[in-house]
């Protein structure tokens, strides 16, 4: 290696590893020649080579700065929870989230779960509304029954092939949006007391759920590209009388990956061995960016021991309230658990969700919102490495709208979110996704709102206050410098 | 009193016992005159006085008949449950009474909790919803607050004044039906294996919702006019660590007795003296045939102790699925279990809700079906009293849509039940309203249908497999014969 390929890798790596952040200024040849005892070109002749491999871009009279796409943080490494099953807490932090949906109309909420619901492939959603509503038919102010409308779990079981399952109309029960659907299994699987696996960090609201049914977590560590670790989740069942595991497989709710089919293979392997149900969360699943969308563990399953969930909640719209679980040898337990949490759920958007899917709306729609999202995720991405602070980890999702930020150990994200209170946003809070309070140097983004200058500014100003809280908390030498937009 | 007097009042009491039922030919002048040792004159005189008391009509060249509405059966007796805390079953029977629901085209339903959403004054809905959808608000299609949409929690607030409750639209949490409040409520309230107070007999959901929650209930004596026994409560209070009671003191399910309003603050004072909770169902309270609606408990609490459940499921239409709770001193805690059970409910029905009652839709809506459910209870007391066997006793509804037979302590209706699904009729069984599975001699059948001449045979067909089944499990000397329609 020549002395200026040496430079060049240098200078690359510390792009690659966010010391430079995109649209940075790098020193001049002059400083890196001074720094580094090398000729003036070889200094230039390394910036060529960078910039031939579009890391850099050079600026007339002004030098080379850091290509915007190129300088992504690493990261975040598999995560370390206490493994003891422990409490759920964090209810108040919850209940702080969702307050901002209180006033609506003012918090601009960068951290909830709320997908696009403007798009002009959601419109003809209305119109069969309407129809439904001008057609008077009374089966829509009736009493539903317990599974819910036979065309819509046609239809569902339909649009579960394309996860591989082979499901029927009779597998499947309609909830009330997808909360209610892990509610259900998770009751319809434990008494209280009882033990259950979840990754780390996972969704707050199933942790709230395992919390009212008295149920204890073990947080399993995970890893922001493979999924939950399967070795210390076999420590687990080993060590404890593990009854269940909750996973988010496909397009993990908070960190995005997509669990590689061979690693799903292995945790069902491990589930047969210890004799343990799976309840999966698919929710995201079929927003994956990649085309097929991956497999659910159910279409895995072969002694009825997953219970699936999953929802219209983000494909189409959450105000639907229409979910729906495949509880597999749990139908019984899941049927009664449904009586006894809603009674049945509203026939009349179930019947709206069969018509828009069966009238070949569905998968139209699902196609654009996937190519917007991943869109929406490089935009937001982008903006992270410019106006974020130096030392951050940032999740790659492979599908979905949230993206999981991981700030220094020491910072604490519960304080920023008092903090910008003031300017009327909202994020969420790391430390909610853990039943011991882990991740509270974390927050959790949403890229799945237009992200216009209203958005934009409002990043530049977490930024801000991230870099502020930054400095105020840790003086372990990381650069802080941010450029201004 | 001279001799005619005392036969009249002989004859009339035997009428008001059931001895002659409504509609059946009473003994000629002559066997009476026999039976009693009387002249004919003295029957005579004794038949026109009954005949001037409207008890009984004459009909030429046939003799005297009971007068269709005199002959009232007796009320049930005070309940007697085992009065220790029980675990509760009667799942399988639930599911049952749920499968009905599976084949709605086919099966005549005489025993669920359905209302009557036929009528002309609902019609304003489907414009509401027509329009609502027409207008493409998004606010239809994400996700509502914790709360509810705070227009119809405003209504709500209006709407319990009439109730005697000064509430605020904060005071009220939106449900996904009266299902999920009473959910809600047991969860805010009791931790798993606690034991709750109940009526005996009491609504199969509140059961079950027990159940799945881990805890006990203990059935509590309950009368057919006055409601719950406050002495056998107390008792229960001395005996027991009581967390709460949960009852339904207006337009009781199943009994229908209106509880008198001392015996509602006596009540009151019983739980503020033992510090039980009070989970109040009033979702029949409006649908009370007096005007003006009898207050509820709630009115009458003044350390926020109860937890009042409703829903307009029974008032307007069950497919809407839109219930509320106002639950007092327990408000966190309830939105903590709102959050774990559905996360939050549908904003399009309760947007259309609040609508409807907006636009001045719903109070005459309601008088309507009020009107309509009291005269659909005569009509069904008049067929119960002309084509049910002697030897029953029957409940005296003072609202809502509900009537409870009592029949002789040997009778069946688990397997009545299985009898009558050849004919395609269905009634909800006595022991789903117990959680010793009491009540097996009882059953609960729906006046809120239109009770055409479809209905009325369904109500013959039962009356004869009451009467077969009567005959085959009881030789004790009740007298079997009906009048054929």
């Amino acid at each position: 290696m020549t002395r200026y390929q040496h430079l060049a890798s240098l200078l690359a790596e510390r792009i690659e590893r966010g010391l430079y952040r995109s649209g940075e200024r790098l020193p001049s040849v002059r400083t890196l020649s001074q720094e580094h005892g090398v000729s003036i070109s070889t200094v230039q002749q390394a910036y060529y080579l960078l910039e031939e491999k579009r890391l850099i871009t050079p600026q007339p009279r002004s030098g080379y700065f850091v290509a915007p796409s190129k300088a992504a943080p690493p990261l975040p490494a598999l995560t370390r929870p206490a493994q003891r099953p422990v409490e759920i807490t964090q209810w108040d932090a919850v209940l702080d989230l969702l307050s901002g949906r209180m006033e609506v109309e003012e918090m601009l909420q960068l951290g909830n779960g709320t997908p696009d619901i403007h798009q002009p492939t959601l419109k003809p959603l209305w119109k069969i509304i309407a129809r439904l509503a001008q057609k008077q038919d009374a089966r829509l102010l009736d009493y539903d029954t317990l599974y819910g409308v036979r065309a819509l779990r046609e239809e569902v079981a339909r649009l579960a092939i394309d996860s591989g399952c082979q499901l029927s109309a009779d597998d499947i029960v309609i909830t009330t949006g997808c909360h209610e659907a892990l509610s259900i299994a998770v009751r319809a699987v434990c008494q209280p007391g009882d033990i259950i696996a979840v990754e780390s960090p996972t969704f707050h609201g199933t942790m709230q759920t395992l919390r009212g049914f008295g149920l204890r977590a073990i947080e399993i560590p995970t890893d922001a590209v493979t999924g939950i670790s399967l070795e210390a989740l076999e420590l687990a069942f080993e060590q404890w009388p593990v009854k269940a595991v909750v996973v988010v497989p496909n397009c993990n709710n908070p960190l995005g990956f997509i669990m590689p089919e061979a690693r799903k293979r292995a945790l069902m392997t491990l589930a047969q061995h210890f004799d343990a149900a799976i309840i999966e969360d698919d929710v995201y699943g079929e927003l994956a960016w990649e085309y097929p969308r991956p497999i659910t563990l159910k279409s895995l399953d072969t002694d009825g021991r997953v219970l699936l969930c999953s929802s219209f909640s983000k494909t189409m719209a959450p105000g639907l309230r229409v979910g729906w679980m495949a509880p597999g040898r749990y139908r019984d337990r899941a049927l009664h658990m449904k009586y006894i949490v809603t009674g049945s759920s509203a026939p009349q958007t179930q019947m709206a969700v069969a018509a828009f899917i069966r009238q070949g709306h569905y998968l139209p729609h699902l196609r654009r919102m996937r190519h917007r999202y991943q869109r929406n995720y490089e935009t937001l991405s982008c903006w992270v490495r410019r106006y974020f602070p130096c030392g951050i980890c940032v999740s790659r999702p492979q599908g979905g709208f949230l993206m999981w930020i991981e700030l220094p150990e020491a910072f604490d994200a519960v304080l920023l979110n008092r903090t910008l209170r003031e300017s009327k946003i909202q994020i969420a809070v790391g430390s909610l996704f853990s039943a011991s309070g882990k991740y509270r140097n974390c927050l959790r983004l949403n890229f799945g709102l237009t992200l216009d200058a209203k958005i934009e500014q409002a990043i530049v100003t977490l930024a801000q206050a991230v870099e502020r809280a930054m400095h105020a908390c840790s003086d372990d030498g990381i650069s802080h410098k941010t450029i201004k937009p």
